[in-house]
């Protein structure tokens, strides 16, 4: 018996470069409702920036931890919907991810590897046989997600595909030499932190201090722990290295970017 | 026995001008959750420009279709709030529209005609007998939606009115002289592909293309057909010949805007 | 037998600071889910400005009367977060309110008093025993919320205070001088109307007019009541004298600001 029929309700989750002042999210809303009404749906975000495929990573990797065992994760973020890419669903321990094979995902499968993989060739599950070419969210990934939050299986979805050839998106990494951990700003969120591709376990326990250009940041533990207007190092919320002002914006007090280059110095005891 | 009561608990749709920096929605979600706190919501979209009826004409006409029937669509884009303009509830096969009678449902209603209507009279649907004289939504419409989607019948909430008395929004017509179509554009999204109010069905199975200013811009069937930033005229997801630029922004890579004249060009077999 | 026991499913509202672009919110969401997945949850908003408490203060106040007695409404805009200020949970008439004691909630609990209020000193109703430093939100408040819209009463979230004892936030009052009331603006929605700190209760069914600069602005009912583009005074949906600009932003055109001075002059009988 699968786990499927066990559980037949689970909750949906959508993410989308879709913003808000469309009414694309509300149509794959109406889609899902179609199919189940009594589906719960937490949107994640709608604000990626268009088509920006490593942001969506980030953020999916970000979430998944919080939300329950068998919650549905349909993301889409689609350069390439209507043409060559393939459409998946994958299930991981946490749950299953939705959407198109374009490294959406790779994030959370670097921390919760697949478990199992279909291309999502069965019509029966979609909104349509003829599915528009520019919205797969309202006509494939919404219909699929809700289907399989409602107790349909992976298997029954499509074709079974190597979890091993599903696409990778590749990220930076950052590397550690003697005390010094170079790495690079991963992220920035609404209040202007600067997420970086460090783990915070590099530094947990230790002295350390961030350089940024010619500017030596303390790690320590929260913003109040440097006066207001001052930046601080810290291990945030999202488990990153992170670089933040107190009551302050760092993207723009820093004038740091996407890609930037950070070092963490740890002191040597 | 009419329809209400048969399905007494019916999605409701919120669509509206409040933007997202006020809690205007959220006290619309209270007042329905004060008559009924099991019914289910979902914001289409509250960033319609403001008091742009033209706006949210079209976004309630391209989502309706995709909810369940018997959805009740609360709309508020309301710039006659408190002076002359009827408010009123509408029955179409899809479910049910509330809100101004300012034109907001003409689109929705040229594609499925309404089958009855009531002006919004009897104040026992109301959230208050003495409604603010500025903010129907919190206080009429969202209440009378929520007492429909729960089951209370159209006819309880008013006086029955002539549908065809209804405002209407005049909108641009596309018209067809031998092989050539001129249209306008009727709605930008948000990744500003381009909405013309040229139907998609007058280019199906045909070879087309579009003339925009001196450009010629190939007929195709989805962004991927064109190299990166290149511009592509296919039929979008909403239906309608849409301008877009392959992972580019159209409005702003053609220079284009609303009510800009666009010409089909149908290639004689 | 506590309110708790009695009902045990509540509504639950989110309140932040932490806009739209992020995960933030969803994964409030989703912490609320790990505990009770059924639980109804409304945004109120969560485009507060960064770390600006008066406008929350100013949102919470607005909001609470719209909801079903019992709901519990989370907010947090917290730039203290990880310091010394403290968490906590207040029981009002209307229902629950839990977040950093920093004077966010002193606009509700002026006009209904705190009935009990308690310190989160128990971290079972913690996400985790060791919550993050910077994100209490997720780790603290809306697992809190979540346990005590699920029937949880508030004497088991942690010590007892004196509500007497939490932070409020000094606000500007309005004065009465004779037929002259001067007040300021305490709050400019999305569409531009200015709200002043003069309630409405103050012009009642008397005949008065905003003096701002050199202009005189006529009280009156609703926006239609002037020409398009004219201002004019009212007591807003939210219960104050606002100026608005009939189909126009009264912040741009009067050139107005929050905290600026109004001066309401009554007609004298």
């Amino acid at each position: 018996m699968s786990k499927n029929q066990q559980n037949p309700q689970r909750l949906l989750t959508l993410l989308s470069d879709f913003g808000d002042r469309d009414v694309y999210v509300g149509v794959m809303k109406g889609a899902i409702a179609q199919i189940n009404p009594k589906l719960k749906v937490i949107d994640l975000t709608h604000q990626i920036p268009p088509q920006n495929i490593a942001a969506a990573r980030f953020c999916l990797m970000d979430a998944y931890p919080y939300f329950p065992v068998g919650t549905v994760h349909v993301a889409v973020v689609d350069p390439g919907v209507g043409g060559q890419r393939r459409a998946i669903a994958v299930e991981f321990a946490n749950g299953y991810l939705v959407g198109p094979d374009n490294g959406l995902f790779s994030g959370v499968l670097t921390h919760s590897p697949a478990i199992a993989a279909v291309e999502l060739t069965n019509p029966n599950y979609w909104r349509t046989p003829n599915p528009s070419t520019t919205f797969h969210g309202r006509d494939i990934f919404a219909p699929v997600g809700a289907h399989l939050a409602s107790g349909v299986s992976l298997q029954q979805l499509g074709t079974q595909i190597n979890p091993e050839s599903l696409v990778k998106l590749k990220i930076a990494e950052c590397s550690q030499s003697e005390n010094i951990i170079t790495g690079c700003i991963q992220y920035i969120d609404h209040f202007g932190n600067l997420v970086s591709n460090i783990p915070g376990t590099y530094v947990q326990d230790k002295s350390w201090s961030v350089l940024v250009g010619d500017k030596i940041i303390p790690g320590s533990r929260t913003y109040g722990d440097v006066e207001i207007g001052d930046a601080i190092a810290l291990v945030g919320s999202h488990g990153w290295v992170e670089l933040a002002i107190n009551s302050g914006n760092a993207r723009s007090q820093l004038q740091m970017n996407l890609r930037d280059t950070i070092q963490v110095v740890i002191e040597m005891g």
